[in-house]
């Protein structure tokens, strides 16, 4: 049997991998849906031979690698390998995309201690480096040179900068509130920039639209099968440098819900290989400016609103991954929760002053929704996660709410002050 | 014998650690001379029993850890260890200073292949995080809870967000000048931001009196001895990562000169205990409106100037390490060079857009040097190795010059534009 198959998420029909690469197949053509403003209907999800893989690798082998550099264990990803070696790059030309040291880090919210894994020091100071490293590495395999994406920000700037170090072209839309830093950070890369007139749901709608006109590949989040693939990374990161013991919680902010639906899928493998006992509850944590998955987590339907929040990078109208995101809630039965945009930039606050980790909004959202679900006596003995998904630098006008220009002093008023 | 002691750079006077520390001696006290623009006098270095530990441990032994985590080889830190562990810290605790990834990224230019050592990705995004650290830590082994500093932006940010990690208290002299998200990443982190009316020579001098009189622990650069033997990682690192084929050139963006010093004595170590065979020839490169240790270089005397160039954080009128940081050139047959902020600035675009690295101007210096060099046909078939050294969102406005803001297009636009 081939070493991996896509399978499509609602009608569970099973589709070749030779046969979707080479026709660059997105979405299962049965099941198909991609209409303004609405969640995705037919995204394709890979999977894997477990049971060989279960006969034929070790979880202690796993356990000794180094987080961050998910190429270390082929038999999980879509790609070509040889010899133990991913098929045309070298280790030099990998450690360009190689992730942040991802170990955990502890810290402790009145008492109760929990646990951070780092991705604002990814390559371009985001989660996003997880799906644009695996997009990019299978782009290049499959001889493509040009990759699009539409973006808040965070994932068009991550897809920029993977592209310019592993030598692709990339072509970014975005909305027309893009932070400056991500804009900046997007050019800076030498993409191609595309400011839609509109929100980041317009940009997607755009850009799905263009690229297939231009035939370029694309790497929407959710879209691509890909994304959620690539950000299955974190799933083993953490399962690595908790050398097994994965926490009980974990606190995910959440847009399109690819984060949490990669999340999941690796926690999901990682069980169905008899690596892990059960897979940690996971808690989405939104804005409420921006909250489709905490509506359809209460009602089971989906309604579309404009997003709006200081939280730009977790701003989806309609998350593109809202189904999957949805079961991956339910099935490890975790929670969706929302949290203010006041109470994300006391987080953002809270964790710079008593952690010294800089956020981005989106990002302090966890640790918002973690200090949450703390106050409601929801955690007790049971070991919880956070994830830190941007960089603070990344989009400074959320940091000047908080932080005024100080008056300089000379050197004689510094005398005098004392 | 104890394990390692003082040696005053100028008179090479042997000083006990212990008294050394629990006095908090500074520099030599016969040859200290701390006066306004002018280079450090009576320089502390810290050295080790070489002849034991080149016994006692294994270069091989060296060469299997990850880089990164300078603790993990206590025998070289001037710091307490009890059972091979850091005295007072658990790995968890520690994981909060761990450094980037670290490890060589390989790039090309005009067929020159040339190695990176990627520090933009430290905890708070600079090459600054090595000294601190070694501060920090070292402040909580000696019962000190605040630390004092002056900065052009990235070492008090380093100091401000390690600090906060480590539940210690910082307080930052900077210039007026200092690049906003530099000044709101120090803020951030809850540091006290003291802004002087004036330049980085200025902060320096009013840093050493105000903390001197409130007695607050210095980590002013080449001015505590921990900041050159912190930066001395780099060379542990670059070790590690090349397997023990250190590189023969190392491009070194230079303003105070203690980045460079720092290199040059984790690299003198290391010979020293016959772990390499020869010490790379250290490229100093300043930015032309910063050129004290070019021209020393040349004339063999210092003669201030105020410092004025785009890359701020290599603005240095008087080098606090001039002295040593010029033997280190000297003895490793190194060069000093200057390189214009047009240069400077071209690198940034050239790496940005070429190898997906975002840098600060003072960073891309070591590429703009490179590239100099290069040109000018000084480099054959010897490998080099380039230190990025900060973050190119740390600085906004440096970025501002060559990325201009885009019009939007609207829906229909796109359209016709096609």
């Amino acid at each position: 049997m081939k070493k991996y198959f896509y399978t499509c998420f609602d009608c569970d029909r099973i589709f070749d991998k030779d046969h979707v690469e080479k026709e660059l197949i997105y979405l299962c053509p049965d099941c198909r849906t991609v209409e303004k403003n609405q969640p995705l209907r037919g995204v394709l999800l890979i999977n894997y031979d477990y049971d060989s893989i279960k006969i034929k690798y070790r979880k202690a082998d796993l356990l000794k690698l180094q987080p961050g550099k998910f190429w270390q264990y082929g038999y999980l990803w879509p790609l070509e390998f040889e010899n133990g070696m991913l098929k045309g790059f070298d280790e030099k030309l990998l450690e360009r995309v190689s992730l942040g040291t991802n170990c955990l880090q502890e810290y402790s919210y009145k008492g109760k201690n929990f646990l951070v894994i780092d991705d604002t020091r990814n390559p371009t100071l985001s989660f996003k480096d997880r799906a644009s490293s695996l997009v990019a590495l299978k782009a290049m395999q499959l001889g493509i040179k040009e990759i699009s994406a539409a973006s808040t920000g965070n994932a068009g700037s991550s897809l920029a900068g993977i592209c310019t170090r592993l030598g692709l072209k990339s072509r970014i839309f975005v909305p027309k509130n893009i932070p400056e830093a991500k804009r900046i950070q997007i050019q800076s890369y030498g993409a191609e920039l595309i400011i839609v007139d509109g929100d980041y749901d317009l940009a997607f709608d755009t850009c799905l639209e263009i690229a297939h006109q231009k035939k370029w590949y694309i790497r929407n989040t959710a879209y691509n099968p890909l994304t959620i693939e690539g950000k299955k990374s974190a799933a083993y990161d953490i399962f690595i440098a908790s050398k097994g013991n994965v926490p009980d919680l974990i606190f995910i902010p959440t847009g399109d819900g690819v984060i949490l639906s990669g999340l999941y899928k690796g926690l999901w493998e990682l069980k169905e290989l008899g690596w892990i006992e059960k897979i940690p509850k996971l808690i989405a944590v939104q804005a409420e400016g921006s909250n489709a998955l905490v509506r359809y987590f209460k009602t089971q339907s989906f309604e579309y609103k404009p997003a709006n929040s200081v939280a730009d990078s977790i701003c989806a109208g309609a998350p593109r991954a809202l189904y999957y995101a949805h079961e991956s809630i339910v099935k490890s039965t975790g929670d969706a929760i929302e949290v203010s945009d006041v109470e994300i930039i006391e987080a953002q606050k809270f964790v710079a002053q008593n952690y010294g980790i800089l956020l981005e909004p989106s990002s302090s959202a966890s640790f918002a929704g973690f200090k949450k679900y703390f106050h409601s006596n929801k955690i007790g003995a049971e070991t919880a996660l956070l994830l830190f998904t941007g960089n603070g630098l990344k989009d400074i006008s959320a940091l000047r709410i908080w932080n005024k220009d100080v008056e300089p002093l000379g050197a004689n008023h510094i005398k005098e002050k004392q």
